[in-house]
């Protein structure tokens, strides 16, 4: 079995498996793990990783549309020095910027540097990918490409801009905007065309992209050409936006309400996920 | 720094470090993560992993008093197969036995196999470690030393009977029964000498352990002496059964009330942690 695989056997045997976070009761609530060899680049500051770390699960409680009210982490590593400080600091800032609470963990002896994230939310009409109706506006919020961007400049040398370029701002206020008029919503870490299908799977529809991408400007710095900044723009990941369907009518309004900018780039059609008509391979971020 | 240094170093900086779970709200959210070398000796299924694991964080619920809501799982190993179902299983049905709903989590590639657990309660009288006071009565659940003769059935290659001992019940029906009137909480799955000691600097006192320890069964299975015995269940850990404090009055209607065994072992004192008036070491299971 691979990552997709084991997850449906899965999905059929825990009820609340399949979306960005599980919902109990009013509470929200998800966990992920990172290590050291696939998700830290050589040159992420320890800061940054507790940053990036908690904000990953504090981006899954903005896909639900939900309050972020809570963090937890477990760091494990050879030893405990002032990395882990740095750690908790990273991860606490990445809480006081959406309005959680970041209240410890657990620390744990690992060879390879790991970290399990926990993140709690609260809603009373969480926002599941399932609920996407043909002919309603697909939008995504902020830009896409930061992350490959970043990593491009971590290859560099270039530690500095691309650590500032990791630390990115979960889309809480953003997904609470959104969710009283969103009918489908999740977040897009495993880049925006795995995640096309990933809606379109779960919502039982297609998805037509017909406008251009809002690439982030720091791609122009790693990538040449418009081909290449689209390429990573839509198969890369780990730009932990929001991705969500809005009836046109809603649209206008939401653009003045939310704190970042959202931008339409495509309509829930029947069938197919597609580009300018043409197939959109699923085709992104999995890991095994 | 060991584990215990870097403890106190992020005490300072998170408020709500400390507690067996952080206190959210009318919510209590708890971590923790387990890996093969460390934890998992040869021969546990991958069912009693998922059901030990999972166990592990909901007895941290428990230990706050609270109602056990719903727990998560990060499943890291090499592939996903038939393992990572049996520990589904074994997670579902821990979660099952407490009244808690098991709500999936995530997958993630790892060379060694490592899970990371969280576990989330519901109380609005939450019990800590800092509350015992002078003269009250000190006492555990069940009884002590189930794992440590479990992980000499492994080693002797007694798999079924020990996989059997390392299915715990975590406490969540006895810490409910007992918050109402328990001044002090903590599990003990760093050992009972530990714990003391953890309960006696959290509230300022000291602790003196007068009576005989409440072993389990299974201990004699695996040790001759009766001293022996006695160190195995007073230094080994990793029992997740609930150490609390209480006034001498409520205790009697108590051990009516409790669905498991309260035996009282000892008195809050002004100062030191002793067993029959010998300083007891501070030594039991520390990671790092």
């Amino acid at each position: 079995m691979d990552e997709r695989a084991a997850l449906e056997a899965l999905g059929e045997r825990v009820d609340a498996a399949g979306d960005d976070c599980a919902v109990v009761g009013e509470s929200v609530l998800t966990t992920d793990m990172l290590h050291e060899k696939t998700d830290f680049p050589a040159g992420v500051t320890k800061y940054t990783a507790g940053w990036r770390a908690v904000g990953a699960s504090l981006s899954d409680v903005a896909a639900m549309g939900a309050e972020a009210r809570a963090a937890l982490a477990v760091y494990a590593a050879p030893e405990f020095d002032d990395d882990l400080l740095a750690f908790v600091d990273g991860a606490h800032d990445v809480c006081e910027r959406v309005g959680a609470e970041y209240v410890g963990g657990d620390l744990d002896t690992h060879e390879e540097f790991t970290v399990a994230t926990t993140a709690m939310g609260r809603t009373t009409n969480p926002v599941f990918r399932s609920g996407a109706s043909v002919g309603e506006a697909v939008c995504v919020t902020g830009t896409l490409g930061r992350s490959a961007a970043a990593l491009r400049l971590f290859e560099a040398g270039e530690t500095e801009r691309a650590n500032e370029l990791f630390q990115f701002t979960p889309r809480v206020a953003a997904g609470r905007a959104i969710a009283p008029v969103a009918s489908a919503m999740m977040d897009i870490s495993d880049g925006l065309a795995r995640s096309l299908h990933q809606m379109a799977d779960a919502s039982d529809c297609g998805i037509s992209v017909t406008e251009s991408l809002p690439i982030d400007e720091s791609v122009a710095e790693v990538a040449g050409d418009e081909r290449e900044r689209r390429e990573l723009g839509t198969f890369f990941g780990e730009d932990f936006e929001l991705l969500f369907t809005v009836s046109e009518a809603d649209l206008g309004a939401l653009a003045e309400k939310s704190s970042v900018p959202v931008t339409r780039i495509g309509t829930v059609v029947e069938e197919g996920v597609t580009r300018d008509g043409e197939a959109l391979p699923d085709r992104g971020y999995t890991h095994g």
